[in-house]
């Protein structure tokens, strides 16, 4: 096995000690105010013995919240002795974006989750991604990555994966999601997705499954909910806890996003106003929102219509919605080929 | 009668004229790109014979929709010979930040709801709230100002006003409140508010409500459908549309916030996350939510108590809070003072 | 006679002393890399025994360069012995804008044109104001402020004054005027005056006057000519500088712009394209320019169509417009009252 | 044939498609405010069987304008039956540019023209530069990217192309200049031009030429009006459209730029002040323009000198300039080599 | 005695209670992330018995250490024991400045320093000084607001105060600072001071005293040590604690800084190079620094002058300087009026 | 030999001319304001027969006097007759961060220092850092490059070089250090320098030294009179000048930084209070400063502790830190391997 290439992340974790540890990764940020200055970000690294390694991770952007509270508990209470194997836990991964709750870093202006692989000698973004794909993903079976809407955008609380060609990982991926156990389960294919952290895990043999928990930029209740109680199940369908799996009282519903052209780009600049409510059933053609136009009263709305029938599952979660903003998302029940 | 003291609007409105006009109030904007340009503000005025004067008005934050929304509905439809009397509609009144769906103006930084009651030789907002002194509220028998919790805030949707000590003043309107007939009214001792649109408006005798229909930036389709609603109960209420009021299931309940220091001011940084949703009934001392602190792992969350018992009516509306920003307003039942 | 408030400048400067002076006005400017500095503004004075006072500016608008140019010229050349009374130029007066070439102050981001008479206790552009009409307008017999049309505007190049009920006065001006020798001088009544350099020397009972010479931000080489022709013209007509008055080929057309509304607010926003070159005569309702909207290739381009009949003699100058910026101002002959 | 890198561009045009198409090009651009969202560039292709490809692009650069509104008629107006061949029009390229009216993009801060062959992972500009190359230069077998001279400049409307080893293409691309018709076409060798679209086009074999065709960022009616007539004449001149080529009155004149260091760099900062208009014929030494500085009234304006002899061709397109910025450029004749 | 005018300011500090109070005063300030958050102002009261009342503040300008670092000591420690009479300290009053460590608040831009005596409907730092002036000022005997030189600035360590016609006052205050025990005195004829602090609580009959600590944005070990020892001896020469004054090894020089025009404004951009260090001894005429121009390696360094002769109390604490900014000042000793 | 890539550098110096000259290197640099403009980075190359090349450059952060002082009195006043061999100097060599005073380019927010060996095609600083590269690093025996503490760090005067694996280079290093004649000479292996101006230098087989001269963001009078020295006396121990080294009272002293985690990452946000000077010999363990929190005055500060045994050599160099910032650097005596 060749050597990954040299990071730039300074840190005293030993991922492969027994116990828990709580450390940070030191990543250099040589910046106007701090010449040799460094961001740190809290890692917690829980090993007991032998069996699997779960990689979990929230804040890749930083305006998704329900992930970051949940791992933020599990970090703080999570103990070797409830567990088989190792968990490495990173709440606030983008650390800087997190800070400053967007979905941008403000350091470098990029999505962590368009910089994968990485690049050790590029902006932070890219270092840090770097890292990610070439010290913690080799160590990982099973990588959970914990996203929500953030503030563009309003999901039914879902987890979410790609479909994948190699139908014994995509089955053992869809299995993993049934025990995490929220309403819906997602799949699409990878559009633009080269550079995103879920491919990369993917390309490296991970398990890989990530989640869309609310949005608006707020903390939802139940998203939060799904994802404490996913979390633990996840670990248990491991076996890297012990334990029942906690059944939600719906099982899980497969969908799909049928193709990459359905986000439904904005064809105006205005208020967005849904007309239906998430989950709505609807039929292609029919209108789902209405983008109001203050500049000018006497201009009816102009109404957004889906591209096709399905579950209204994402909708715009901003008040104000830009020309090609994605305004309403569609999904369809998953019907596995035969 | 004293003339007004000169505006720098220019508008071709006539506020006396029979009909229905749709126009602009020009302000003008001197800046770098613009020596002579002017700000263009929609208004719509429909007038009928005699009868009172309704002036409605939204978008006094950028941030608030469902006002804007309902509105510009009336706006575009509303027909001289649908009332008697006279109802100017103004959309999206502080129409820089409403462009950009902030709060604040990115012309000078101003809230216009602290610019009152003007000067018509200070800065945009400052002078478009001495036009609205000087020029509209003279014309109006009744202001209602609709307003949203914002982006910062969500609240359960209702209609707002301030405990006056005229108490002929202030059952009309409490009996506006009813009719207009949010799930809730309430009512507050204005702090602060020696610059507001409506402390403005009660100064001059106008009857005066303004409302709070949800928040986080987005569009809350109840409180959309409430307002809406809301208007035209209005407007049968103050007899100048026909027809009777649509009553919701529920009467209106009015509600008190009983203090000023009540506001919740968050003891730390990090994320909000609610333990309770709104409308929650708590006691003095109960946990209503938890401050989560992403750069220590070990740090439990920070609780946040409610001071007094109540229904828990408005909470932090993003995700990040900040030290000193408002996370829980509790409301109390209104009892009349005998 | 009071004694004049006290100012923040600081000055070695004696306006009563014979000769030639060559200084600089210190306004202290207090801020983050600056706690005790101050803006050197250039002032130069020349006096030799009695006569009238001119004051003569460039720069109040950072943007506009001919009368800068010009004032420099005459700043370093001019002598004591050429004169009979007292000059006082100031090149650039707005010395932060024009540091940086804008309309407004990157100090206060004010238009000092609408800042006077001013406040020694407001902001930069206040405070300054507040020393021209303090300690530099009581000093003057006629004032020439040189503007030109900045980036947002392109004008025939003209001299400027504002119709006052004062004939005698009017008239005085019209003749210093037609000294200078501009093309066209256009009048107009004051609007949205109160706070302008000109009004304020007006009310001061300064003979005042000042010009559009150019715009679109660049140095038009006609409008310098001009300038640089009317200054020593006006030098002459006033009797400070003996000589001849250099005729321009063509004598002075006086022009009015009707009225306020005439300033052709854009009603919508995109590219603006003239259809005529400014000076061609048009017919009201005719279409003067068009605005081409690049987000809709099947849109056709938006006309804009002139209000009254007249002289085209300013329009955008640039390429972009937002809705409510000044697109076309047309002019007309002046018909003095009998 | 080896299939072109995928592209993040979605967009339902079918370029082979017989007939007119009007549509968009869908860059996702995923942001703060916009998750999933994307930037919709409008184009236009139409289509009649066989014959050349023209491919017209405008707004390469956000402030150049007579492209953009030339081709925004064109492609309004171009129909099937008019041509042979297929012509495809984009009006506004870098569009986030053109929105703001800029050279650079605000997206990323970049300029397109620097940022050739493109990389489809890359930044905004980087990955649309990508599909161009990719996937509109394969299709082309002439290119026309309108230039103007942006604020910055001010320019003698031209055409322009480079000066190429390969005779037979610099000769077709001369008879294309003179056919378009602009009173001057300048050559220059590139410099620093690895990364232009012209360039790029070049190495792909495809004939291309650009223009300048203003500047000031303000629209330039005489270079909108040779840019309309050029446009239709190019078209003939292909045979694509029928029909007889619109001759000037003065035919076409070759011009070159002679060395790369002759792009007039400021040797200081202040007012630049032409001495001599757009083209002047004039003697190497020759002062062409002078640096005024307004914070010392007693030092004289720094002159300008050209360093050759020939034709004022471009100069300052605003009135301030830094040390460095260009500040006048002078062409020669073209002798073509034996 | 009339009511102080309301403040916006609210908090649970009741300044008449005996014994140790720590608290904030909650500011409204209502922005686009927080509509009814507040600015939480550390303040602690420490009252025993009858005795004066000291207002000691730091942090006016935020980044000026040595205070705040003082003044949070002795506000962690300090107990109701330990003094007869009343404490009342506030370590870091501008607090948004203190919050970034800059001179200005980023809140409004405002020094508060020149926003006295404040206005309660003005900016953030208006609305504050109002607080102080009308609610801290009445009650204190004596203030002392710890100032250093902040980034621009550095400076001899030194207490401040103005000369004051009252002599009695003036000789009160000098007695202080030699109690304080500062190595230098430093007082000034207040120059554009109507709106600082120091000449608001004089006008009200507070004995007022400033300081000079340091600068250059660092925190100076000896000005720190001179700080914590001079509030110890205040509080003792007050009355207000018991003990021995502790002397330094050289008593109290007092200097006068002559005339306001004194303080040495930069006459060029460049790097600052100071000749002499801090506490030279300099006649007028001599080269006190120089600076530096990279822009042109054959340009000498342009020499900074003293005006007049005395000890070099305080230089340009910044490598750059611009035009205008303070260079160099100079003290003479301070020779009281017979 | 193989021919360097092109630069986009346009320049008339002739490296391998006799004699003196003073010039520019301008970097082509198109923006929104200069389309085809550049920056203008002095050069001053001085040359006489045959001899070594010294490469002298200062200002690679912009924020760093000492060494852009010490090389502009040297490029004024070196000329060719008191050398043998050449000196090439760029006092300021990443110009538009020294124009700024700033560690990072205001053009493309890059340290240059992170930005080696450079990219033709990249950003301005990659482009300038690709110039030294391929440039000037061939032509140079040895290269000095002069560095400082910069705002964020406070140092002892000290020249640094890196502990290398070649003794022989090592020790000639160490030789020049010692003729150079700072009172430390400090080494570190190099942690993330693969992209730094020494590590580029040192693998072209340049022998490599750079400094620490100071800090704060002012110029130390102490460390510029150690460069001025330093500069004659490696001329002198190079051969280059003809004279005699002037030597320190004290001989330099060789230290080292013993480990990549040394940098002393500040545990929280505050105010950092040094407990010790620079230069104070600390135990493993010792308390060498405090971060005072200024939210809470009921805090204790946070002291910050040494790792490791030695000489305080660096600290913070602004009053406020940020968790990550570097905070205070031990050294310890080098001990040459044996």
């Amino acid at each position: 096995m060749t050597k990954p290439p040299a990071s730039k992340v300074i840190s005293d974790i030993d991922y492969e000690k027994e116990g828990r540890q709580v450390s940070r990764l030191f990543m250099p940020h040589s910046h106007n105010d701090s010449a040799w200055g460094a961001v740190a970000i809290p890692v917690v690294v829980v090993k007991n013995g032998s069996g699997p390694t779960l990689l979990l991770t929230a804040g890749t952007h930083g305006d998704e919240y329900e992930g970051q509270i949940a791992l933020l508990e599990l970090a703080r209470t999570l103990r070797p002795e409830q567990i088989q194997g190792r968990v490495i836990i990173i709440p606030a991964l983008h650390f800087p974006a997190c800070q400053v709750g967007k979905r941008l870093s403000p350091i470098d202006g990029r999505d962590i989750n368009r910089s994968f692989p990485g690049d050790p000698a590029g902006s932070f973004a890219q270092a840090l991604a770097h890292y990610v794909t070439n010290f913690l993903l080799p160590l990982a079976d099973v990588n959970i990555d914990l996203h929500s809407g953030g503030r563009s955008l309003d999901c039914l609380p879902s987890t979410m994966s790609h479909i994948l060609d190699d139908k014994a990982v995509l089955e053992r991926t869809i299995a993993l999601a049934k025990a995490f156990g929220a309403p819906l389960h997602v799949m699409n294919r990878e559009v633009d997705g080269a550079h995103t952290f879920q491919s990369t895990a993917e390309r490296m043999g991970v398990i890989s499954m990530s989640s869309e928990l609310g949005g608006c930029n707020r903390v939802s209740l139940d998203g939060l909910a799904i994802a404490r109680r996913g979390i633990v199940n996840a670990l248990v369908h491991l076996g890297i806890a012990d334990g029942q799996i906690e059944r939600p009282a719906e099982p899980t519903r497969a969908m799909v996003i049928p193709a990459s052209g359905d986000y439904g780009f904005a064809p105006a600049s205005g208020i967005y106003c849904p007309r239906v409510p998430l989950g709505a059933i609807v039929s292609a053609g029919d209108a789902v929102g209405d983008i109001y136009r203050i500049e000018d009263p006497e201009l009816p709305p102009h109404p957004v219509v889906a591209r096709r029938a399905g579950m209204l599952w994402c909708q715009r979660g901003q008040g104000r919605i830009q020309t090609g903003d994605s305004s309403a998302v569609v999904v369809s029940a998953y019907e596995a080929a035969p």
